[in-house]
């Protein structure tokens, strides 16, 4: 269970760093994608860059209140989410439209959802 | 020629405001509401705030440099008008299936894409 959150919370981090990365110092940027991208420990970070751990932990929890602290101003995560949802609804309708829209037209509608969606 | 330029700032300004207003500092929020929405001039706000015309003109200035610094590095207003196209798009390919879908869908598509576009 506690493993089951760990994973959640890791997941949750990279993909608020998906969005918001170009906002982090350089430090935080580096020591984000050691620990929750890359899965190092803060003992292995710590050798890698010679401070000690704690410092490590505290550029780690620093980077996490930073992002989370992003996502509560500009819900970039949540808006994505959202859209994806009505761009998975859009598909279906088209799906559902079986016969009625050409062949050409299904897959031209198909590649402007997915730029939509990758858009971020 | 200048006036179309001021104008078209102006516009850019306002547009950068509505998705970054959460970053700024609360000083810098107003002043470019007064500023830059409500076109109040630097004069009017520093008798309204009772500070210098100088100290407005900084506090306007820097908020502008803050939010144009935000779309340097997250690009939300670009891609925005990149997904507005894009929805543009498939607004006009449903169009032209005329007859083809029901008009119940074609609504429900509607809805949808301008559920997307108002997202953000």
């Amino acid at each position: 269970m506690a493993e089951d959150q760990a994973l959640e919370k890791n997941n949750r981090i990279n993909l608020l760093f998906d969005f918001y990365e170009s906002l982090l110092t350089e430090k935080q940027q580096n020591f984000t994608r050691y620990y929750f991208q890359d899965n190092y420990t803060l003992g292995e970070i710590s050798s890698l860059f010679n401070i000690t751990r704690q410092a490590v932990y505290e550029h780690v929890k620093r980077a996490e209140l930073v992002l989370e602290d992003y996502e509560s101003k500009l819900h970039l995560l949540e808006k994505h989410q959202q859209r994806g949802q009505m761009i998975q609804e859009i598909d279906e309708q088209i799906a559902a439209n079986q016969g009625s829209m050409s062949a050409k037209t299904k897959l031209q509608l198909k590649a402007l959802l997915e730029q939509i969606d990758t858009l971020g």
